[in-house]
């Protein structure tokens, strides 16, 4: 296994359950201090919701050692040798280098975090949070500052999470976003609420504006972030601008790469045309079960069925992981925010001609106590009425309400037979219509009118 | 329309939107007070979220009538002349009685409750909470009675959502219940949970026992609640014994009735066998997709559901109402419960062979503040694995989660295929596995092992 979290441990851990230590060897190697834990919870960590670091891991070092996987951290691949069937690994306390042969290869080796090609970006103060030593620094980095000012760079997933995390902490925010509108994975018109929600909670939001530089004090120390019209003042930098799959190593080996720079594999996890080698994780593309395009998209829950599929097979059962239809939930304080499927963008892309319906609507009854409000936007193709994406913005109660729509994408369901799904409804829980029923009853009337 | 709740109304008012005043007349008669209220609601009103009861009337008398929808209120229909098409109605206040003539009949006479055979079961301070009527003289008794005791009889939905009601006002609360455990609509292992949940509110429960009365005091007023064990002191007696639908003038008329008693449609909701009569709501039998057989679940989502197609239908469109898949979600204080599908009886009894597997998980990630714990029961046929149902009890996160079962089981989908949901996850929302997978998973294992 090269990499030691969420897609490698599990495969690891997944094969140990099938076969045991005298019929499978298993050798782990993560060049981090760290493996088996939760990169997605460390904006909670930061933000104090999670008080400690070491509840972000799911199983220790040692915990996997007793199960009889050689767990071998802060040590790195450097090579892979396709053709001879061995790995080279660089121990980073003590610098020495060997080789360890493979019968089967597993490559989880995540992603990596952009970091932009910008004076200052190496300064002190400017963090990523991509890996638990990240948070780390991060969390040290707030403790040694004396001031309260922090800027995020990239409104997505990360950005917004960690600037709820840095106003727990007590920060005025600024979030500064190339977009035209926070979270580019939802259309702009439901990124806008996003926008509005997070200017409510106090944030300050400049959209639409590429950064030029990260200014730095004397001692070397990051003292804001610039942009083409103006300087924002930061004690600390946090860098949300996204990830690209870790594949060097891959491409150095010569294994296919797609067009997101991610592996390629089959349904079976297998590295495409390479019978012993498997990838998952954040360094692999998947399938988009809707445009039945490659995308990549690093998210904790597809690389542990990533690893449970690969582990399966690599011990010599079987199991496949058919693809993604883009289902992701987010949160910023009390704002959910939430969406599967197509984007506008994205449906276009994959050549599909479609309809549009945005609802209002509530969690619960209207007439129940804390009924909020929420939007469901609902994409559905032209002519055949089949769901195409949805995106939800709202509060207690929003966001997983598009595991509706996931599990209905996944069937391949119209937005007419949606209208009938029979979902839980009592005044706490729902309107007698539920929301997504709403939007897709507009969906439909939508597709009728253009057909 | 005979009946102006939730199916009849909805009804009326999707045909208005369909076809004008015209071309369409369309006359709704209803015996009681109020039309286009939430009967669901009711438990909330008399607890007191609801603060009053205007809040549950979704339309007014008037807003209808200013839509050309002619609604007599207090007007029972007494008696349905198919062959000559036309009804008869009697004023309740006067007392006079006519002949309406009909060229569209839509029947939604909804359910009535079951009332025990009992000495007592009429006296003052027994209540059915079925109407708004209901409602109001259960409030004028609270507001009267000077006590502080209260027995619920039966443990269904009406039953917990009404000791949450009881508990809410200050009363000690004891439910008396026929059945093993609690909530009928899970298999007794869930609904043990709910057992042990409910005495953890400081409810009394009394399970496995039948009523053999309700004593009265000298002033006919009930004193308490007899059982063959023992007598339960209450100054209040709420009865959520359940319904049976409301289908006497059906009957009489010769309109066709299943084994509980509901009328009978076809996919258009029209009663089989009639060209122009229409029926929905808790007055009809409808199909479970995943038995085949006929059921009657009285329930506001599919009477509004089958309002809206009978007035699609009714005014000449065309839409169908497919069946049900059996989800209901309920919740006693913060105690959170659901199902959809088949129980282990009812697999049986459809003729099912299969395997169950039940988990405990949590509603967000497990080191994520508030995380609390659920209870996920699957049942899944035996060598097809095609899921059957599934029961969840838990605190807050748990209900809704049923809705992605309830997808899946419209789709028709096998638990293996369930592993592989994109659901969507971030740990403030979920295990890194849902706990629905989580399920899913042990339930592969459960069909493999049995096959």
């Amino acid at each position: 296994m090269i990499g030691g979290d969420a897609a490698g441990m599990s495969a690891a851990s997944q094969a140990r359950r099938l076969k045991g230590p005298d019929e499978l060897e298993i050798v782990a190697f993560e060049r981090g201090h760290f493996a088996s834990y939760s990169a997605c919870g460390i904006p909670y960590w930061v933000g104090g919701d999670v008080p400690e670091r070491d509840r972000l891991i799911a199983r220790t070092p040692e915990e996997h050692r007793a199960r009889g996987i050689d767990l071998r951290l802060r040590t790195e691949v450097t090579e892979i040798d396709v053709d001879r069937g061995r790995v080279r690994t660089r121990d980073a306390g003590s610098g020495a280098e060997s080789w360890t042969p493979y019968d089967k290869l597993v490559i989880a080796t995540g992603a990596r975090p952009i970091r932009p090609d910008l004076p200052g970006a190496d300064a002190a103060g400017v963090h990523g949070v991509q890996t638990l030593d990240d948070g780390q620094a991060l969390l040290d980095t707030l403790a040694r500052s004396g001031g309260r000012r922090a800027v995020v760079v990239g409104a997505g997933y990360i950005g917004v999470e960690m600037a709820e995390a840095l106003i727990n902490r007590g920060y005025q925010v600024t979030v500064v976003n190339r977009g035209r509108e926070p979270m580019s994975t939802l259309d702009p018109d439901m990124g806008r609420l996003v926008h509005r929600a997070m200017e409510g909670l106090g944030i300050t939001m400049v959209n639409g504006t590429g950064v030029t530089g990260l200014p730095t004090d004397d001692d070397g120390r990051v003292r804001g972030v610039a942009t083409p019209a103006a300087e924002y003042p930061a004690d600390v930098v946090v860098l949300g601008i996204g990830v690209r799959p870790q594949t060097s190593l891959a491409r150095a080996a010569g294994l296919p790469l797609g067009d997101h720079g991610g592996l390629l594999t089959d349904r079976a996890m297998r590295v495409r045309g390479h019978e012993n080698i498997w990838a998952g994780g954040d360094c692999v593309e998947v399938l988009d079960l809707v445009s039945g395009q490659q995308r990549h998209i690093p998210l904790g829950t597809h690389a542990n069925k990533h690893g449970q599929v690969i582990g399966t097979n690599a011990a010599g059962g079987y199991a496949t992981f058919p693809g993604v239809v883009g289902t992701a939930v987010s949160k910023v304080c009390d704002l959910e925010i939430a969406r599967t499927g197509l984007r506008e963008k994205d449906a276009h892309r994959a050549g599909l001609r479609f309809v549009t319906a945005t609802i209002e609507s509530t969690s619960r009854a209207g007439y129940y106590p804390d009924a909020s409000p929420m939007t469901v936007k609902m994409l559905a193709e032209h002519r055949t009425g089949r769901l195409l994406g949805v995106q939800i913005v709202g509060r207690e109660g929003a966001g997983k309400r598009v595991d509706i729509a996931a599990v209905a994408l996944t069937a391949g369901m119209t937005v007419e037979q949606m209208t009938s799904l029979d979902l839980g409804y009592a005044p706490p829980f729902s309107p007698v219509w539920d929301p997504v029923l709403v939007a897709a009853r507009k969906a439909v009337k939508a597709v009728r009118q253009r057909a």
